[in-house]
């Protein structure tokens, strides 16, 4: 659930604003909304991929497609601190869509979901010209493992729980027809959710975001929701050497598909100074009242003018 | 949620039925599915409208389509006995999609949201080549007020809470362009949900399903899953005056719209004898312990063979 697009539409924000209902803990905005339901913390999200725009089936498999799918969401309830449960799956299909291709994408859901232990409980088939594969999942949260954008504090340092941009470099790889690169290529059409690696110190971070859309996107929007700014350290920022090679046989800049690209699911968090001891992760820069996210290299700072997916598409 | 179109794929029930989780109370198969969480009961839905297969821009407003999204979605939370109470909003638009279709959509969806006391917390915004409109909406329930599909009984009578046909009758006028019949025109374009009408009876009715495929097709998953059969009454369905009047005009029987045709979004539902006198509605045909679906009418009885939107739009 992605407020920088959904921030598009003036009137929607409006209207969502409007949340008043005593159940409603977090509206839209975050990760996944919050829900108070019969005294327990739930998370609710939902997350669409449509072919051509999220997938390709020149080189994913319906599994692939189901098990994205699932792992989408899942990175979005738990990079809320939640525990994903429930998933309802809504599809729109072609007429000529093969019952295999059906079967291959349940397949893929129920690996992912089971996993997760996640169980899926309902949903709708439709048909239309292109394929969609809309996910609702439900999470349980602990009041108190509940990690949201919007409560990052100056000084806060910003960790990302693992090395960024493979999956870009996958998707390029595969635009570009270039052989080999199995590794990374997979991390394109099999991306997993990584929010189990903060489990173990969630009490020590105060906001948190997955990266679905590039670091430079999920740092402004953990900026602009905590209404604070941003320095990122640019040459701190974790790549693989298989990216790095990717890139380096693509002509580009790695660094650029982990700050702009997408789909890596790490998530990104910020834990205070005295807390920095007590997590793990890689630092990549820091919180600052300042607004604005910046990036910081090699003793120049620039300011952040394009970020994220829309700027990597181009 | 219609288990009549998940029903074609024989792995996703096989991989639906395996829920197992102890929240789960009802599953994949009915309108909603039912989930037990923090000791209540909450029913979870999805419902998805794909341009110029659920909707056309010919003849709906953008308005219209968000209060479409929003009713039968609320049609299929209340068709369970339950209170919607929040909606998911996932839209995939075109490129070209105008901010203006989106704020008509979003004021429609409020609309009707608001009549509801439904809060819209989150959702998401994608690109696509048709527009698709996917609300996943929960709703809470009593227990004691829970109705399944599953829960017929040999000797029931159905009911269902208002006349039938006029929807389809408007869609007809629609796509032959026949001028006029602007209130059965409206039935179509501005679906509501009709949930409301059973309120003061809830306790007495034994089973219960909205009318979103046509009265022959939502008896039908009656029986399948409740493991019964059914005689309707073809001569007691009801039929309004001008649903009547639309039908002679474009040469067909209204009745088919009734039976065959969708989205009235009354409900049907099955009282025990007893208790007949304690509900209200038009008796349409009763449940019986020999399996399948028949058609009564004027001393003769025909099995049903056809039924549902798919041979209406033949």
């Amino acid at each position: 659930m992605k407020v920088k697009d959904i921030g598009e539409f003036g009137l929607i924000k409006r209207i969502t604003k409007r949340a008043k209902d005593k159940g409603v803990v977090v509206g839209i905005g975050d990760d996944a909304a919050v829900l108070k339901l019969g005294g327990k913390y739930f998370v609710v999200t939902t997350d669409t991929l449509v072919e051509n725009d999220h997938f390709s089936m020149k080189w994913f498999t319906a599994e692939q497609v189901g098990m994205k799918a699932i792992e989408i969401n899942a990175s979005d309830v738990g990079s809320m601190g939640a525990k994903p449960k429930y998933a309802l799956v809504s599809l729109v299909l072609k007429k000529d869509t093969s019952v295999s291709f059906v079967d291959g994408l349940y397949k893929g859901m129920w690996m992912a979901c089971k996993k997760y232990g996640i169980e899926i409980v309902g949903g709708n088939i439709t048909h239309g010209r292109e394929i969609v594969v809309d996910i609702d999942m439900i999470g349980e949260v602990a009041r108190e493992n509940l990690k949201l954008r919007s409560t990052a504090k100056a000084g806060d340092f910003i960790l990302v729980s693992g090395d960024l941009g493979k999956s870009t470099a996958g998707l390029k790889l595969f635009l570009n027809k270039v052989r080999g690169h199995s590794k990374v290529k997979k991390a394109h059409v099999e991306p997993k959710a990584k929010f189990h690696k903060v489990k173990g110190f969630l009490k020590y971070i105060n906001s948190m975001i997955d990266v679905s859309d590039g670091l430079a996107s999920e740092v402004t929007r953990i900026c602009e929701q905590s209404n604070v700014g941003a320095l990122i350290f640019r040459d701190n920022v974790p790549l693989a050497d298989d990216t790095k090679h990717a890139a380096h046989v693509l002509k580009e800049d790695a660094l650029d598909y982990a700050l702009f690209g997408g789909e890596d699911f790490e998530v990104v968090y910020t834990v205070s100074e005295k807390n920095l001891s007590r997590v793990k992760g890689f630092l990549v820069g820091q919180i600052t009242k300042k607004k604005g996210v910046r990036i910081y290299s090699r003793g120049k700072e620039k300011k952040l003018t394009k970020h994220g997916y829309d700027h990597f598409k181009k």
